[in-house]
Protein backbone atom coordinates (compact mmCIF):
# COMPACT_ATOMS: atom_id res chain seq x y z
CA UNK A 1 0.00 0.00 0.00
CA UNK A 2 1.56 3.44 -0.72
CA UNK A 3 2.04 6.28 1.58
CA UNK A 4 -1.36 8.27 -0.36
CA UNK A 5 -3.71 5.29 0.19
CA UNK A 6 -2.57 4.80 3.37
CA UNK A 7 -3.08 8.48 4.12
CA UNK A 8 -6.46 8.26 2.34
CA UNK A 9 -7.77 4.79 4.55
CA UNK A 10 -6.85 6.56 7.61
CA UNK A 11 -8.66 9.61 6.55
CA UNK A 12 -11.98 7.03 5.20
CA UNK A 13 -11.27 5.63 9.09
CA UNK A 14 -11.70 8.59 10.69
CA UNK A 15 -14.58 9.48 8.35
CA UNK A 16 -16.87 6.19 8.83
CA UNK A 17 -16.32 7.30 13.00
CA UNK A 18 -18.03 10.34 11.89
CA UNK A 19 -20.66 8.99 9.62
CA UNK A 20 -21.43 6.95 12.77
CA UNK A 21 -22.09 10.29 14.99
CA UNK A 22 -23.58 12.26 12.56
CA UNK A 23 -25.22 9.83 10.11
CA UNK A 24 -23.92 9.47 6.31
CA UNK A 25 -25.65 12.57 4.95
CA UNK A 26 -24.36 14.45 8.44
CA UNK A 27 -21.19 13.76 6.89
CA UNK A 28 -19.38 16.77 5.27
CA UNK A 29 -15.03 17.60 4.30
CA UNK A 30 -15.80 20.36 6.52
CA UNK A 31 -16.97 18.51 9.24
CA UNK A 32 -14.22 15.78 8.50
CA UNK A 33 -11.08 18.64 7.76
CA UNK A 34 -11.89 19.90 11.19
CA UNK A 35 -11.96 16.51 12.85
CA UNK A 36 -8.70 15.54 11.39
CA UNK A 37 -7.35 19.30 12.08
CA UNK A 38 -6.78 19.66 8.14
CA UNK A 39 -8.19 22.16 5.95
CA UNK A 40 -10.95 21.76 3.85
CA UNK A 41 -8.88 22.25 1.03
CA UNK A 42 -6.16 19.23 1.58
CA UNK A 43 -9.75 17.29 1.83
CA UNK A 44 -11.07 18.30 -1.19
CA UNK A 45 -7.72 17.07 -2.95
CA UNK A 46 -9.01 13.43 -2.04
CA UNK A 47 -12.56 13.91 -1.83
CA UNK A 48 -13.94 16.10 -4.93
CA UNK A 49 -17.26 16.45 -3.38
CA UNK A 50 -19.90 15.41 -0.53
CA UNK A 51 -21.20 13.23 -2.70
CA UNK A 52 -17.63 11.63 -3.35
CA UNK A 53 -17.12 11.83 0.32
CA UNK A 54 -20.07 9.77 1.49
CA UNK A 55 -19.42 7.40 -1.62
CA UNK A 56 -15.95 6.46 -0.56
CA UNK A 57 -17.19 6.31 3.03
CA UNK A 58 -19.84 3.98 2.23
CA UNK A 59 -17.45 1.91 0.36
CA UNK A 60 -14.64 1.89 3.28
CA UNK A 61 -17.28 1.03 5.67
CA UNK A 62 -18.58 -2.14 3.60
CA UNK A 63 -14.60 -2.96 3.45
CA UNK A 64 -14.29 -3.33 7.01
CA UNK A 65 -17.57 -5.20 7.16
CA UNK A 66 -16.39 -7.66 4.40
CA UNK A 67 -13.15 -8.02 6.12
CA UNK A 68 -14.57 -8.40 9.63
CA UNK A 69 -17.65 -10.69 8.53
CA UNK A 70 -17.81 -12.36 5.56
CA UNK A 71 -13.67 -13.08 4.62
CA UNK A 72 -13.43 -15.38 8.20
CA UNK A 73 -16.87 -16.97 7.21
CA UNK A 74 -15.90 -17.73 3.91
CA UNK A 75 -12.60 -19.44 4.89
CA UNK A 76 -14.67 -22.11 7.28
CA UNK A 77 -16.11 -25.35 5.45
CA UNK A 78 -19.46 -24.24 3.28
CA UNK A 79 -22.60 -25.28 5.38
CA UNK A 80 -24.32 -24.95 8.52
CA UNK A 81 -20.51 -23.93 9.87
CA UNK A 82 -20.12 -21.18 7.10
CA UNK A 83 -23.81 -20.07 8.52
CA UNK A 84 -23.03 -19.65 12.09
CA UNK A 85 -19.45 -18.21 11.50
CA UNK A 86 -21.98 -15.84 9.59
CA UNK A 87 -24.05 -14.71 12.18
CA UNK A 88 -21.52 -14.56 14.81
CA UNK A 89 -19.10 -12.46 13.03
CA UNK A 90 -21.66 -10.25 12.15
CA UNK A 91 -23.03 -10.06 16.06
CA UNK A 92 -19.31 -9.21 17.21
CA UNK A 93 -19.34 -6.45 14.19
CA UNK A 94 -22.04 -5.24 15.66
CA UNK A 95 -20.87 -5.72 19.10
CA UNK A 96 -17.81 -3.99 18.35
CA UNK A 97 -17.40 -0.11 19.54
CA UNK A 98 -14.94 0.80 16.60
CA UNK A 99 -15.07 2.77 13.35
CA UNK A 100 -17.53 1.04 10.85
CA UNK A 101 -19.93 -0.55 13.69
CA UNK A 102 -23.27 -0.23 11.95
CA UNK A 103 -23.22 2.65 8.92
CA UNK A 104 -24.99 0.63 6.48
CA UNK A 105 -28.14 -0.25 8.91
CA UNK A 106 -27.76 2.96 10.36
CA UNK A 107 -27.61 4.58 6.54
CA UNK A 108 -30.68 2.27 5.90
CA UNK A 109 -32.79 4.16 7.64
CA UNK A 110 -31.18 7.36 6.37
CA UNK A 111 -31.80 6.85 2.89
CA UNK A 112 -34.81 4.63 2.37
CA UNK A 113 -36.84 7.71 1.23
CA UNK A 114 -33.74 9.77 -0.63
CA UNK A 115 -32.84 8.94 -4.29
CA UNK A 116 -29.82 9.15 -5.52
CA UNK A 117 -25.69 7.71 -5.83
CA UNK A 118 -25.47 6.87 -2.01
CA UNK A 119 -28.78 5.29 -1.90
CA UNK A 120 -28.16 3.38 -5.67
CA UNK A 121 -24.63 2.15 -3.50
CA UNK A 122 -26.16 0.96 -0.62
CA UNK A 123 -29.15 -0.57 -1.57
CA UNK A 124 -26.44 -2.87 -4.19
CA UNK A 125 -24.26 -3.60 -1.32
CA UNK A 126 -27.59 -4.58 1.02
CA UNK A 127 -28.89 -6.79 -1.42
CA UNK A 128 -25.12 -8.75 -1.88
CA UNK A 129 -25.16 -9.47 1.31
CA UNK A 130 -28.34 -11.17 1.64
CA UNK A 131 -27.16 -12.91 -1.79
CA UNK A 132 -24.26 -14.43 0.64
CA UNK A 133 -26.63 -14.96 3.33
CA UNK A 134 -28.38 -17.13 0.66
CA UNK A 135 -25.45 -19.18 -1.36
CA UNK A 136 -24.32 -20.25 2.56
CA UNK A 137 -28.13 -21.53 3.48
CA UNK A 138 -28.00 -22.93 -0.02
CA UNK A 139 -25.27 -24.55 0.57
CA UNK A 140 -26.11 -26.21 3.94
CA UNK A 141 -29.29 -27.57 1.75
CA UNK A 142 -27.55 -29.22 -0.45
CA UNK A 143 -25.30 -30.39 1.70
CA UNK A 144 -28.76 -32.29 3.80
CA UNK A 145 -28.17 -30.48 7.22
CA UNK A 146 -30.81 -28.09 6.36
CA UNK A 147 -34.15 -29.73 4.79
CA UNK A 148 -34.82 -29.62 1.18
CA UNK A 149 -38.53 -27.48 2.08
CA UNK A 150 -36.23 -24.80 3.07
CA UNK A 151 -36.84 -21.48 1.11
CA UNK A 152 -33.37 -19.87 1.46
CA UNK A 153 -34.74 -16.50 0.82
CA UNK A 154 -37.52 -16.50 3.79
CA UNK A 155 -34.41 -18.01 6.26
CA UNK A 156 -32.26 -15.08 5.21
CA UNK A 157 -34.89 -12.72 5.82
CA UNK A 158 -35.38 -13.88 9.59
CA UNK A 159 -31.88 -13.98 10.27
CA UNK A 160 -31.21 -10.73 9.13
CA UNK A 161 -34.54 -9.84 11.03
CA UNK A 162 -32.83 -11.10 14.21
CA UNK A 163 -29.45 -8.83 13.47
CA UNK A 164 -31.82 -5.87 12.94
CA UNK A 165 -33.53 -6.16 16.15
CA UNK A 166 -30.26 -7.11 17.87
CA UNK A 167 -28.67 -3.43 16.50
CA UNK A 168 -31.50 -1.67 17.57
CA UNK A 169 -32.25 -3.11 21.28
CA UNK A 170 -28.50 -2.08 21.58
CA UNK A 171 -27.94 0.77 20.50
CA UNK A 172 -31.27 1.97 21.48
CA UNK A 173 -32.60 0.56 24.18
CA UNK A 174 -28.96 -0.28 25.37
CA UNK A 175 -29.67 -3.56 26.15
CA UNK A 176 -27.02 -6.50 26.98
CA UNK A 177 -28.62 -9.28 25.85
CA UNK A 178 -29.64 -8.33 22.22
CA UNK A 179 -26.95 -10.29 21.24
CA UNK A 180 -27.79 -13.31 22.98
CA UNK A 181 -31.38 -12.93 21.94
CA UNK A 182 -30.45 -12.63 18.02
CA UNK A 183 -28.27 -15.94 18.42
CA UNK A 184 -31.21 -17.75 20.09
CA UNK A 185 -33.57 -16.72 17.63
CA UNK A 186 -30.81 -18.25 14.62
CA UNK A 187 -30.43 -21.18 16.48
CA UNK A 188 -34.32 -21.84 16.48
CA UNK A 189 -34.77 -20.96 13.12
CA UNK A 190 -32.06 -23.75 12.30
CA UNK A 191 -33.42 -26.30 14.36
CA UNK A 192 -36.72 -26.15 12.64
CA UNK A 193 -34.90 -25.85 9.19
CA UNK A 194 -32.87 -28.80 10.00
CA UNK A 195 -33.23 -32.14 7.70
CA UNK A 196 -35.61 -34.54 8.51
CA UNK A 197 -34.50 -37.85 9.05
CA UNK A 198 -35.32 -39.24 5.83
CA UNK A 199 -35.67 -42.89 6.83
CA UNK A 200 -38.19 -42.66 9.86
CA UNK A 201 -38.43 -46.64 10.52
CA UNK A 202 -34.30 -45.83 11.51
CA UNK A 203 -35.04 -43.24 14.50
CA UNK B 1 -62.12 18.34 20.09
CA UNK B 2 -61.69 22.54 19.76
CA UNK B 3 -60.92 24.59 16.80
CA UNK B 4 -57.26 25.25 18.08
CA UNK B 5 -56.55 21.63 18.76
CA UNK B 6 -58.00 20.68 15.12
CA UNK B 7 -55.76 23.38 13.74
CA UNK B 8 -52.67 21.78 16.27
CA UNK B 9 -53.35 18.26 14.58
CA UNK B 10 -53.82 19.24 11.35
CA UNK B 11 -50.21 21.04 11.44
CA UNK B 12 -48.82 17.87 13.76
CA UNK B 13 -50.38 15.32 10.35
CA UNK B 14 -48.24 17.68 8.26
CA UNK B 15 -45.10 17.81 10.64
CA UNK B 16 -45.65 13.47 10.80
CA UNK B 17 -45.05 13.79 7.00
CA UNK B 18 -42.69 16.17 6.66
CA UNK B 19 -40.37 14.21 9.31
CA UNK B 20 -40.91 10.92 7.07
CA UNK B 21 -38.97 13.07 4.71
CA UNK B 22 -36.18 14.62 6.28
CA UNK B 23 -36.32 12.60 9.81
CA UNK B 24 -37.37 14.03 13.23
CA UNK B 25 -33.52 15.94 13.38
CA UNK B 26 -34.24 17.55 10.35
CA UNK B 27 -37.95 19.03 10.99
CA UNK B 28 -37.65 22.58 12.23
CA UNK B 29 -40.42 25.13 12.29
CA UNK B 30 -39.36 27.24 9.22
CA UNK B 31 -38.75 23.57 7.14
CA UNK B 32 -42.57 23.39 8.53
CA UNK B 33 -43.92 26.51 7.89
CA UNK B 34 -42.75 27.07 4.33
CA UNK B 35 -44.93 23.49 3.92
CA UNK B 36 -47.62 24.48 5.42
CA UNK B 37 -47.25 28.50 3.52
CA UNK B 38 -47.53 29.52 7.30
CA UNK B 39 -45.60 32.39 8.34
CA UNK B 40 -42.60 31.16 10.78
CA UNK B 41 -44.13 33.25 14.05
CA UNK B 42 -47.36 31.49 13.72
CA UNK B 43 -45.61 28.24 13.88
CA UNK B 44 -43.59 29.20 16.85
CA UNK B 45 -47.07 30.05 18.99
CA UNK B 46 -47.75 26.51 18.29
CA UNK B 47 -44.08 25.80 19.33
CA UNK B 48 -42.00 27.28 21.23
CA UNK B 49 -38.67 25.69 20.01
CA UNK B 50 -37.61 23.05 17.63
CA UNK B 51 -36.89 20.63 20.03
CA UNK B 52 -41.13 21.00 21.11
CA UNK B 53 -41.58 20.43 17.62
CA UNK B 54 -39.83 17.14 17.46
CA UNK B 55 -41.15 15.48 20.74
CA UNK B 56 -45.29 16.44 19.81
CA UNK B 57 -44.60 15.25 16.44
CA UNK B 58 -42.94 12.12 17.90
CA UNK B 59 -46.34 12.06 20.21
CA UNK B 60 -48.47 12.40 17.49
CA UNK B 61 -47.01 9.97 15.45
CA UNK B 62 -47.16 7.24 18.71
CA UNK B 63 -50.99 8.28 18.88
CA UNK B 64 -51.48 7.43 14.95
CA UNK B 65 -49.86 4.24 15.58
CA UNK B 66 -51.70 3.15 18.75
CA UNK B 67 -55.03 4.38 17.38
CA UNK B 68 -54.13 2.62 13.80
CA UNK B 69 -52.35 -1.10 15.60
CA UNK B 70 -53.09 -1.48 19.45
CA UNK B 71 -56.67 -0.04 19.50
CA UNK B 72 -58.32 -2.49 17.15
CA UNK B 73 -55.72 -5.26 18.73
CA UNK B 74 -56.63 -4.81 22.11
CA UNK B 75 -60.19 -5.51 21.17
CA UNK B 76 -59.76 -8.89 19.76
CA UNK B 77 -59.96 -11.56 22.62
CA UNK B 78 -56.83 -11.92 24.96
CA UNK B 79 -54.41 -14.38 23.22
CA UNK B 80 -52.98 -15.78 19.67
CA UNK B 81 -56.37 -13.43 18.09
CA UNK B 82 -55.11 -10.47 19.57
CA UNK B 83 -51.05 -11.26 19.11
CA UNK B 84 -52.25 -11.89 15.27
CA UNK B 85 -53.99 -8.85 15.16
CA UNK B 86 -50.77 -6.87 16.43
CA UNK B 87 -48.96 -7.98 13.95
CA UNK B 88 -51.25 -7.51 11.31
CA UNK B 89 -52.44 -4.31 12.29
CA UNK B 90 -48.64 -3.57 12.14
CA UNK B 91 -47.49 -4.35 9.19
CA UNK B 92 -50.54 -2.80 7.16
CA UNK B 93 -49.34 0.21 9.29
CA UNK B 94 -45.67 0.22 7.59
CA UNK B 95 -47.31 -0.59 4.10
CA UNK B 96 -49.35 2.49 3.96
CA UNK B 97 -48.20 5.27 2.27
CA UNK B 98 -49.96 8.07 4.77
CA UNK B 99 -48.49 10.12 7.99
CA UNK B 100 -46.77 8.35 10.41
CA UNK B 101 -45.59 5.52 8.59
CA UNK B 102 -42.67 5.07 10.23
CA UNK B 103 -41.71 7.74 11.73
CA UNK B 104 -40.71 6.03 15.25
CA UNK B 105 -38.49 3.11 12.82
CA UNK B 106 -36.72 5.70 11.16
CA UNK B 107 -36.01 7.69 14.43
CA UNK B 108 -34.84 5.36 15.96
CA UNK B 109 -31.64 4.89 13.82
CA UNK B 110 -31.20 8.61 13.70
CA UNK B 111 -31.55 8.82 17.91
CA UNK B 112 -29.62 5.89 19.01
CA UNK B 113 -26.15 7.80 19.06
CA UNK B 114 -28.43 11.24 19.74
CA UNK B 115 -28.75 11.82 23.59
CA UNK B 116 -31.89 14.32 25.09
CA UNK B 117 -35.22 14.70 25.10
CA UNK B 118 -36.40 13.50 21.82
CA UNK B 119 -34.20 10.21 22.16
CA UNK B 120 -35.93 9.62 26.07
CA UNK B 121 -39.43 9.61 24.54
CA UNK B 122 -38.58 7.15 21.55
CA UNK B 123 -36.88 4.85 23.91
CA UNK B 124 -39.95 4.89 26.39
CA UNK B 125 -42.58 4.38 23.47
CA UNK B 126 -40.43 1.91 22.20
CA UNK B 127 -40.22 0.12 25.52
CA UNK B 128 -43.89 -0.07 26.18
CA UNK B 129 -44.87 -1.33 22.44
CA UNK B 130 -42.61 -4.05 23.59
CA UNK B 131 -44.19 -4.32 26.60
CA UNK B 132 -47.82 -4.58 24.89
CA UNK B 133 -46.24 -7.36 22.70
CA UNK B 134 -44.92 -9.15 26.10
CA UNK B 135 -48.37 -8.85 27.85
CA UNK B 136 -50.21 -10.38 24.66
CA UNK B 137 -47.81 -12.91 24.34
CA UNK B 138 -48.10 -14.05 28.28
CA UNK B 139 -51.74 -13.73 27.67
CA UNK B 140 -51.37 -16.56 25.19
CA UNK B 141 -48.85 -18.54 27.44
CA UNK B 142 -51.66 -17.92 30.40
CA UNK B 143 -55.04 -19.18 28.06
CA UNK B 144 -52.52 -22.73 27.03
CA UNK B 145 -52.46 -21.37 23.54
CA UNK B 146 -48.41 -20.90 24.19
CA UNK B 147 -46.64 -23.46 25.69
CA UNK B 148 -45.70 -22.78 28.98
CA UNK B 149 -41.45 -23.09 28.22
CA UNK B 150 -42.07 -20.47 26.10
CA UNK B 151 -39.92 -16.59 26.66
CA UNK B 152 -42.04 -13.71 26.27
CA UNK B 153 -39.07 -11.66 25.67
CA UNK B 154 -37.22 -13.29 22.98
CA UNK B 155 -40.70 -14.35 20.95
CA UNK B 156 -41.45 -10.60 21.38
CA UNK B 157 -37.44 -9.76 20.10
CA UNK B 158 -38.19 -12.50 17.15
CA UNK B 159 -41.41 -10.91 16.35
CA UNK B 160 -40.26 -7.17 16.45
CA UNK B 161 -37.03 -8.26 14.03
CA UNK B 162 -39.24 -9.91 11.40
CA UNK B 163 -41.34 -6.46 11.60
CA UNK B 164 -38.01 -4.40 10.82
CA UNK B 165 -36.76 -7.01 8.07
CA UNK B 166 -40.35 -5.78 6.39
CA UNK B 167 -40.03 -2.64 7.09
CA UNK B 168 -36.12 -2.51 5.56
CA UNK B 169 -36.94 -4.81 2.72
CA UNK B 170 -40.01 -2.78 1.93
CA UNK B 171 -38.58 0.61 2.04
CA UNK B 172 -34.68 0.36 1.21
CA UNK B 173 -34.84 -2.76 -0.94
CA UNK B 174 -38.56 -2.22 -2.46
CA UNK B 175 -39.48 -5.86 -2.25
CA UNK B 176 -43.11 -6.08 -2.47
CA UNK B 177 -43.23 -9.68 -0.91
CA UNK B 178 -41.24 -8.24 2.27
CA UNK B 179 -45.11 -7.80 4.58
CA UNK B 180 -46.15 -11.73 3.57
CA UNK B 181 -42.37 -12.58 4.60
CA UNK B 182 -42.81 -11.51 8.10
CA UNK B 183 -46.32 -13.04 8.63
CA UNK B 184 -44.74 -16.11 7.75
CA UNK B 185 -41.87 -15.40 9.93
CA UNK B 186 -44.20 -14.79 12.51
CA UNK B 187 -46.05 -17.71 11.56
CA UNK B 188 -43.60 -20.04 12.24
CA UNK B 189 -42.48 -19.07 15.78
CA UNK B 190 -46.19 -18.89 16.48
CA UNK B 191 -45.97 -22.49 15.44
CA UNK B 192 -43.05 -23.51 17.36
CA UNK B 193 -44.46 -22.03 20.68
CA UNK B 194 -47.96 -23.81 20.80
CA UNK B 195 -48.50 -25.60 23.67
CA UNK B 196 -47.71 -29.28 22.98
CA UNK B 197 -50.88 -31.56 23.47
CA UNK B 198 -50.53 -32.17 27.53
CA UNK B 199 -51.64 -35.67 27.01
CA UNK B 200 -49.68 -37.84 24.31
CA UNK B 201 -51.39 -40.92 24.58
CA UNK B 202 -54.63 -39.22 23.56
CA UNK B 203 -53.26 -38.22 19.99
Amino acid sequence: MGKGEQTRNLILDEAVSLAMKVGLEGLTIGALASRLDLSKSGLFAHFGSKQDLQLLTLRHAETLFQAAVLVPALAEPAGLLRLRALLANWLAWLERDLPGGCVMLAASGEYDDRPGAVRDLLVSGQRELRGVLVKAIRQAIDAGQLDASTDPWQLAFETFGAVLAAHHDRRLLGDARAAARAKAAFDRLIATSEARDPSPEAS
